[in-house]
């Protein structure tokens, strides 16, 4: 599970470019790391919301996609995502679990932190819909 | 305003690596264009949610600040979006109009659209809640 | 269609119960108003956020089954709703409109506003997904 | 802090006339509980997803509101539930829990459950931004 997921996301461009490593993966639970660089920064210097809603759209997918059958791939129809604090810190770590999993649609809620040291602090707080679909063939 | 809002954008890290583009800007409606490349998509090829959730980020901030006084900047509370179809195009637009600014709290509504060729269809809408902060000055 | 709507919004107990009154529906686009009534009120005298959220929940409801074939019917996977302005007018209007509409899943986003006099305002804004089940028989 | 929740809700029509009771209170977690009655559910007998939003939306406001200084209360400003299985059960429980406090904004999860006989399943998932305002004068 953790190759799978580890081989999507470094075949993805997106995920690749960012630098998205995979930390965990489990069936319905999936914990990501998004380490700084300044490609992914905003104008103060933090982590751009766009990438910690990019996180957690791409946790949330694979924690969905964890728990369905072989060959189903979940992808994203809506997220809402609640920025707390500024993500500060030399990197972002997403926790998804799908709390709920069926045969169209999954639920996913996230938790992203961030550390700064030995300190980390939630940043933001995400629930995402989802659709279950074929997986498409990894061009 | 469309200086000052091509100058944040191409000085923030992930809007400059991004390759997001001001189209256009006037108090309470801002468009920004983002052409394809290879580190902005997903596994089939299309954009990646995240960038699209990020590209809706930054026109929304972008256009609740336009109606704020000098000094004032608009950052995001919390943001929603529905992914309506793939973002298969050679480039992403977003429309964003505020709909409501106050001395605290705005509300921006953003439309993501996909242009392949001569034909644009909508790939995803957004609405965005943000508040108003002083602007910190630029590194 | 018209018809249709008017009996389940009077057949189902809350929307019976609050009132809810069908101004116009068409496919893909429906109308509803909810007159001022104690019950419907928070502490300050205004509608209830709750009230509005089910207003725009019961519209989007309606406007994505427009769309549908017969025996189908759109039921609410999630809303998000951005309160713009205290609802302190006479009554609430809805307006739906579905903005897509699949085999599997409908968006439908709806505008609230609120009359006082000669004067209606937006208070209210929701982007709402719904999946596409078998009508259940009304019991 | 049990009292006064148990005052505002009773006070307010829509809280008071749903029949929403105050199960506990404490400084940033909040339980409300909804017992079954006809006008509450939709037209297959189960409880209406806008009354599940709006139960949502009064414990978001009540634990977010224990945060704040005296005189102060928070309301909301936008609201985003997912609705997980049918609230099916002979009564809603939410349960409110604020997860960032600020002078300004606040921010709430909620899950709301329903239970029937000795079953209790959760139905529903919601994250609510609310903003910090003068408490109102209660009429």
């Amino acid at each position: 599970m953790l190759d799978l997921l580890s081989k999507v996301t470094a075949a993805s461009g997106f995920t690749h470019a960012s630098g998205v490593e995979v930390v965990a993966a489990e069936v319905g639970q999936v914990t990501l790391d998004l380490p700084k660089k300044r490609e992914l920064l905003q104008f103060s210097g933090f982590f751009h919301g766009g990438v910690i809603a990019g996180l957690a759209d791409h946790s949330a997918g694979a924690a969905a996609t964890t728990t369905l059958a072989p060959g189903k791939v979940a992808v994203t129809v809506d997220l809402h995502i609640n920025y707390l604090a500024p993500a500060n810190g030399e990197k972002l770590t997403a926790i998804a679990k799908c709390v709920q999993s069926g045969s169209t649609l999954c639920v996913v809620t996230v938790t992203v932190s961030t550390t700064s040291g030995t300190e980390t602090s939630v940043c933001a707080i995400a629930s995402v819909t989802l659709r279950v679909v074929d997986m498409p063939r990894m061009p």
